[in-house]
C-alpha cells in the first residue's frame, strides 16, 4: 500500500458533500475533518491522551512556531515531532509561509525567500521554499505544506496576482525539493491555492496546482477577515477546478457555521485555532451558540455546558463549578472548556460525516442553523 | 460500622513509625498519608480522574478560600463540595484559622471569633469557631478541622499561650456546635495541637486535646518558618502525649524529607502546596532532589524528569520537552509537572507504607537519605 492514499466514499446525494478517507502512515483520517492546532507542540492545555479521548484523529502544528522554539534539529534528535511530543497519529505541519506575514517583524520578500525577525527575540531569520521544506523534514510531519504568500484582505488584483504567480512558483521548488531523492516519501506535501478574493485568479490558481499534481490542496489566504458570504463564494468558484480525487484542506477556518458551509461546498479538512483560543478565555462552543462561562447568569446554572455534548467536562461539571473555576483563575477552568470546545468540533464533524453516511447532510446543515443563534457566532 | 473509624494496622519494628486505616463515608485512607491541596475546590491543573490515577485517596479543600469565592451556600445548592468538584473520594477542610492570619487584611482577635478583610475584595468579614463549623458543614468535607489561632515564628512564651489558651477554648465551642444535634455526624471533627516552639505547651496543648476526646488530631502552627529540626523536636515532645488510637496529621507539610521524619515520628497524615506550586513554576521532584527543568542542562536531555517514577509525564515526555513546554508558556507544562510531583509524594508514602508493613522503615529512610541530595531540597 502507498504511504498515502485518500478516497472519496461517498458523496451525498442531497449535497454533493464529499465523504472521505484519507490513509497515512500514523493512521487514517475520516473526513471532513477538523484538526485541532498544536502551535509549539503540544494543543494548549491537552494532552495527547485527552486529544485521542475526543477522537482526534490529526492535529496540526507550526513550523514557524517550532523553527524558532525550540528548533527543528533538536526535534529531529528527539526522535521527530510524534515521538517529542509524544503523539503517534498523524500530523500535519504548516509552512510558515502565514506566520512569517501574520507574526513577525520586519521582513524583506525576494524571489529567493523571507528575510523576517523572530517575534520572541528580534533575531534575523531566513525561510525559503527549501528551508520550509527542510524544516517539515526535519519534523517529520504526516502532512507538509508548501511555502507560499499569504496576501491581506482587502487587496488589490495586481498584488493578489503578483503573490499567486510566486506562490506557484514556489510550489514548484517546494515540490521538486520534496522529491528530490524520494527519502522523505512518508511525508505528503499538499500545494496552496491563493488568489486572494479574485474569482479569475483563485480558479487559475486551481488549475495551476492541480497541473502539478500535489497529493492534496490547501486553501490558503481565506478567513483572514473576510465577510464570510465572500469567503464561501471563493469556495464555489474554486471547487469546480479541484481535482476530486485529492484531499482539499481549507486552512485556518473553525467557526461551527463555517465547518458546516465548508463541507457543503466540498472541503474535506480545515483547522484552527479557534476552539482552544475562545476556550482558555471561558468561551464556550455550544448547539445554541456562543456560550460566556463567566457570566453572571451560571453562577448557580448547575447544568453541563452543553447537555447534547458528551465530553469530560460536560458529564462531570457544571457550569456553575467552571465558571467558579474561571473566576478564581484556575488551569482547570481552561482545561475543562478545552475538552469541551475541541469535542465539540469533533463531534459536529462526526455529524456531518453520519448525515453525508445516510444521504442527509441537507437536513443536517439544516438543522444545525435553525438551532444555531447566529448572533452568538464568532 | 460508625462513620469514622481508624485503626493501627502495624508498627514498625525497627522505627515504631505506623501503618494505618482511617475508614470515612466517602471511603479509606491508608497512612501514613499525603493530601494533595485543591484549595479553591481544585487541585491546581489536575482533574478527579487524573487524582484518582495517581492513587490520591484523600485530598484537602480550603474553607477561607472558598468561603471567599464561590462561597459556601453556592456550593451546598450545588449538592456539596465532593459532587461540586466531581470528587467522590474523601475531603478534609482546613477551619479557615490559619489563612484568616497569614492571606487577609486588617483583622480584629476577640474571644468571640475574627474580623478581617477579605483578600480579594477587600470586604469585610468574620469568622468564629462556630462559622467555621457552620461552613464546613456547607462544604461537606468528611474530616472538618478547629478554628485555632495560629502564631508565627519566632513567638514569645506569653504570646503563645495566649494563642494556645484560645485555641482550646476555641477548640470546645466548635465540638459543641459541631455535635450539637448530630445533624453532621457524617463529617469527623478534628482539633488542632498548637503551642507555637515551647515543648511545655505543646505537652500542655496535646493532653488538653486529648482529652476533649476529638477523632483525630491537627498539630497547627509547625513549618511556618522555623528550622527543621525545632519542628523535629516539637514532634518528639508531644507525641508521648498523642492518643494512639486516634490519626495525627501534621499540617501544611510536605517536602520529600519532611514527609519521612514526620512518619519516623509517628505522624500518619500531612498536606502541603509545595507540590503543586512548585511544578507550575517548572520545579520537580526527584529520587535525587530537586530539578529545575528549564535549566539549559535539560534541553537536550531526552530522559524522564525521574527515571523510577511511574507517572504519566514520566512514562510519555522527555525532560527536553517538558523544558521547551515551560519555555514557551504552555499549559500543558504545569499540568505535567503537577502530575509528576503528586505522584511522586504519593508514591513516596506507598513505599513508605510497605517499608513499614515489612519492619524495615528504618532502612527505607536511610536509603532514601543516601540518595536524597539535601543540597537540592526545599
Amino acid at each position: 500500500m502507498p504511504n498515502f492514499t485518500f478516497e472519496v466514499t461517498k458523496t451525498c446525494k442531497q449535497t454533493g458533500a464529499r465523504l472521505g478517507l484519507l490513509h497515512t502512515p500514523h493512521g487514517d483520517i475520516h473526513t471532513p475533518a477538523y484538526m485541532p492546532v498544536g502551535t509549539a507542540a503540544t494543543v494548549k492545555a491537552m494532552t495527547p491522551r485527552e486529544m485521542v479521548e475526543i477522537g482526534a484523529e490529526i492535529i496540526l502544528s507550526n513550523t514557524y512556531h517550532l523553527h524558532l522554539r525550540p528548533g527543528e534539529e533538536l526535534i529531529r534528535e528527539a526522535g521527530g515531532l510524534h515521538r517529542f511530543m509524544g503523539w503517534d497519529r498523524p500530523i500535519l505541519t504548516d509552512s510558515g509561509g502565514f506566520q512569517v506575514f501574520s507574526l513577525s517583524g520586519i521582513r524583506k520578500i525576494k524571489e529567493e525567500g523571507v528575510t523576517f525577525q523572530s517575534h520572541l527575540d528580534g533575531s534575523r531569520r531566513f525561510i525559503s521554499p527549501e528551508v520550509s521544506m527542510d524544516i517539515q523534514h526535519a519534523l517529520g510531519s504526516d502532512i507538509m505544506m508548501a511555502f507560499d504568500v499569504c496576501t491581506a484582505y482587502p487587496c488589490d488584483h495586481a498584488t493578489a496576482q503578483d503573490a499567486m504567480e510566486r506562490t506557484h512558483r514556489w510550489a514548484a521548488r517546494c515540490k521538486a525539493h520534496h522529491d528530490k531523492d524520494h527519502a522523505h516519501d512518508d511525508q505528503a506535501l499538499f500545494g496552496i491555492v491563493q488568489g486572494a478574493f479574485f474569482e479569475d485568479l483563485r480558479i487559475q490558481s486551481a488549475k495551476a496546482l492541480a497541473d502539478m499534481d500535489f497529493i492534496g490542496y490547501g486553501i490558503g489566504g481565506l478567513s483572514v477577515g473576510e465577510p464570510k458570504p465572500i469567503m464561501y463564494g471563493m469556495l464555489e468558484a474554486i471547487m469546480p477546478h479541484m481535482p476530486v480525487t485529492k484531499p482539499r484542506y481549507l486552512m485556518g477556518v473553525g467557526s461551527p457555521d463555517c465547518l458546516v458551509e465548508g463541507v457543503l461546498r466540498g472541503v474535506d479538512m480545515f483547522d484552527c485555532v479557534l476552539a482552544t483560543r475562545i476556550a482558555r478565555n471561558g468561551t464556550c462552543f455550544t448547539t445554541d451558540g456562543r456560550l460566556v462561562i463567566k457570566n453572571a447568569q451560571y453562577a448557580r446554572d448547575f447544568g453541563p455546558i452543553d447537555p447534547e455534548c458528551d465530553c469530560y467536562a460536560c458529564r462531570n461539571f457544571s457550569r456553575a463549578y467552571i465558571r467558579h473555576l474561571f473566576k478564581a483563575g484556575e488551569i482547570t477552568g481552561a482545561r475543562l472548556a478545552s475538552i469541551h470546545n475541541l469535542r465539540f468540533l469533533l463531534r459536529l464533524m462526526e455529524g456531518v460525516r453520519r448525515a453525508i453516511a445516510e444521504d442527509r447532510f441537507g437536513e443536517f446543515r439544516s438543522q444545525f442553523f435553525a438551532r444555531y443563534d447566529m448572533s452568538r457566532n464568532f
